[in-house]
């Protein structure tokens, strides 16, 4: 316990302890302004869970009370380790704290007769796409600096998971003998190969590893940059011709990796759950160069929803501009970017600490790169962790869902069970829940054994 | 011409012009207005087309200025013919005025840190449906009393379009030797077909008229009551057992058709695009009774988008919560149904006359029947015009297109070409040079004959 103590000292402990009561004052003070000034319910948010300022508020005084929310994962109790903490899914609300920082301005207001049409631009190429959203990609990608829009087309969609399958269909030939191959060099997104034969298509079929792909004629090679589950810098492995290439870059942000340089592909995803934190949105966005793989693309989107959220793409407008201008005006918050890049460099840390204190697990070891944006030189900090259990154990997410830890095995992402994919993203008392009981999962394991006389 | 001024009048001419200056002195008003107060960026609306007050407004003297608004469709001119009129999408444009007289109660307000997450409600069957948003429709079905919601499981969707693939996903076996049928009384929805078989699936696969099918074994029958294109209510026509019925009732609202009595069917899917006109959400909802079958669509909208824009879901709570309200305390304006129901009756008059003006065409005849919510009797006024050619036209949709107004062909919802269907519910502007110019068509055509000197 010695080095947990280093890592969390009474004196954070303590302060933890503080900011909970301050906040559960401010919460009932500020969940009543809320229920009267918004004028929404919260009747169904009242037995949710109780959510509290961290020990990053010792850092951060100038942090507002959180109003209640319900979650996904957990509540927090005084942990004897039968708090269950959900981080299978990689839900990124640990960014509702700069957005309650950020207060107002990202506000979206919309009267009852907007946006009523299915059209948002009937004469351009993608007509459901909100040319004011579409005007806040370009100018977010410019100051970022990590993807070139110049020469390519905008396509919106129901997030990027829905973009993936119109890519899937504008690819593949309507007339082909049988369905195109879809690789992806494994661990790969456990996603993937369910979407891509959920509905047994004709078209298109999974074909697994991109490593071990030899098959003849024409392929699909996913290209996902950072990589989910493992968080390292990708390029294409299929070492054949004939193959399209589609890169995944939801994780293509300074938060979680340096930023290179501008990526300038033929198809590139990329979705606002990563970025900026809402998932709830649903909105991703494709920049696709060839015109008819674009209006493929659209077309798919039609017939699969008819368009996409007016309501969402006009909020995600607005979300981009709040972020763009904390990127050229930054406050003592801080840009977007920084606040989110401070974070995943904390947390990292506090993983990292637990990990080598348990004894029992291995993460990925990371090279240090030059950020652009950042103007600065640091390791990968990605999205997710990837843990590996040591021998002999075999089953690491069995391990963990023994000791209340819910993630998601290596097998659903093409590789051994010995590794699990863990979310990085969730708010601060689940993730600090969790590093403390992995740091000290030896000892509760080593009393397990004894008890049971094993 | 003489029928024609008999519907409209030089004083509704007139009443049309002054009420065009009224709207565009306070259009520029309202737009400035807007432009300050919402802080949104207009400037893409500079080159929208002008809208403006209608005929109706003689009726409605209270009705507020119109701010501009991209249109799909026309543009307002002096009309010699020249105006595209696009009725081709079944755009519910219409509907826009009753909600700028609504006015403030319906807008939505959502602060940035809100509705981040993926999950809305973890612990229940469908994760990502707003509990706000299920409660609406549960209090607007009660409300109306078109469908029984006791004993069905509520999934929402990115529209009812999702859903509809969300149905055939779950109710096809996933280890069936061939696809399931799918099939639907012609004319059936244009879109069935086409999203069914865009991926050709080894699950489904569209069989065409239900009237005509006699293939042994299970199959799914598309039950859309009111029908789309054709206004009928409809029952199952196939008369073999082995099937199960999904009923698509889009369009199952006092505004369109007598409510005989709460449908309580097993599968049911319900849009906000044709019942409040938002098309722009993008939001339906399934009522599902089999609990199997409530799981697999959440299955498969996970798996399509992971789940379902949480603004647009919030933003419709709010719309049906007016909704239900216009009901039990109606204004001036009457209920948003009143309002709707009231000009689909002037509309199909309007076009009735026309049609008896023209000579060249037919409508489909329909019976009064009686309404529990309306409290009256009448026959449908449904939200399509399938219009019938008369011989010895073959090509009523290239006869239309001829004259500037677009419509859908008959042959994409597997009937002859004679037939074409024609939007009820675009905005006053274009609905009203629709009817005139369509009641004029046959003089129009006989001058183009003399000219042509055929």
């Amino acid at each position: 316990m010695a080095m947990f103590f280093n890592i969390f000292s009474l004196k954070n402990l303590l302060v933890l302890s503080l900011a909970l009561n301050v906040s559960l004052v401010l919460r009932v003070l500020y969940e009543k302004d809320f229920e009267v000034n918004n004028g929404r319910f919260v009747d169904n948010q009242k037995d949710a869970l109780t959510t509290t300022d961290s020990v990053l508020s010792e850092a951060r005084a100038t942090q507002r009370a959180r109003p209640s929310m319900p979650s996904s994962s957990s509540t927090v109790d005084s942990d004897g380790g039968d708090t269950i903490i959900n981080l299978d899914h990689g839900d990124p609300t640990m960014y509702e704290s700069f957005w309650q920082q950020a207060g107002d301005k990202s506000t979206i207001v919309i009267p009852g007769w907007q946006s009523m049409s299915y059209f948002s631009d009937a004469g351009s190429l993608c007509w459901f796409l909100e040319p004011e959203f579409a005007k806040e990609i370009i100018r977010l990608h410019k100051t970022v600096g990590n993807a070139v829009t110049e020469d390519h087309y905008i396509v919106v969609g129901t997030g990027s998971t829905q973009l993936y399958q119109a890519v899937l269909y504008a690819l593949s030939p309507q007339d082909a003998v049988e369905p195109l191959s879809v690789v992806s060099a494994a661990p790969y997104y456990s996603s993937y190969p369910l979407i891509t034969d959920c509905l047994k298509s004709g078209l298109y079929k999974w074909a697994g590893d991109a490593r071990s792909f030899n098959k003849e004629g024409p392929f699909i090679e996913l290209v996902t940059s950072p990589n989910n589950p493992d968080g390292y810098v990708r390029q294409s492995v299929v070492n054949k011709s004939g193959g399209i290439l589609v890169h995944d870059l939801a994780y293509y942000w300074p938060q979680y990796t340096p930023i290179a340089s501008a990526a300038n592909h033929d198809i590139m995803l990329f979705t606002v759950s990563k970025s900026t934190g809402h998932a709830g949105m649903r909105i991703g966005w494709a920049l696709v160069k060839d015109e008819e793989v674009a209006k493929k693309m659209v077309k798919f989107v039609e017939l699969n929803t008819i368009g996409v959220s007016k309501d969402s793409q006009l909020r995600a407008a607005k979300v981009l501009q709040v972020v763009i201008h904390s990127c050229r005006y930054p406050t003592s918050l801080g840009s977007l970017f920084d606040f989110a890049a401070h974070l995943m460099e904390e947390r990292w840390k506090l993983l990292n600490a637990a990990v080598r204190q348990s004894g029992l697990f291995t993460l990925p070891e990371f090279s240090p790169g030059s950020c652009s944006f950042l103007n600065k030189s640091f390791p990968p900090q990605p999205a997710f962790a990837w843990l590996k259990c040591q021998e002999p154990m075999e089953d690491c997410e069995g391990f963990l869902r023994s000791n209340n830890i819910i993630t998601r095995s290596g097998k659903h992402f093409g590789v051994s069970p010995q590794y699990v994919r863990i979310s990085m993203l969730d708010r601060d008392e689940n993730f600090y829940i969790f590093v403390e009981r992995l740091s000290t999962i030896h000892q509760r394991q080593s009393v397990q054994l004894g008890e049971t006389g094993e």
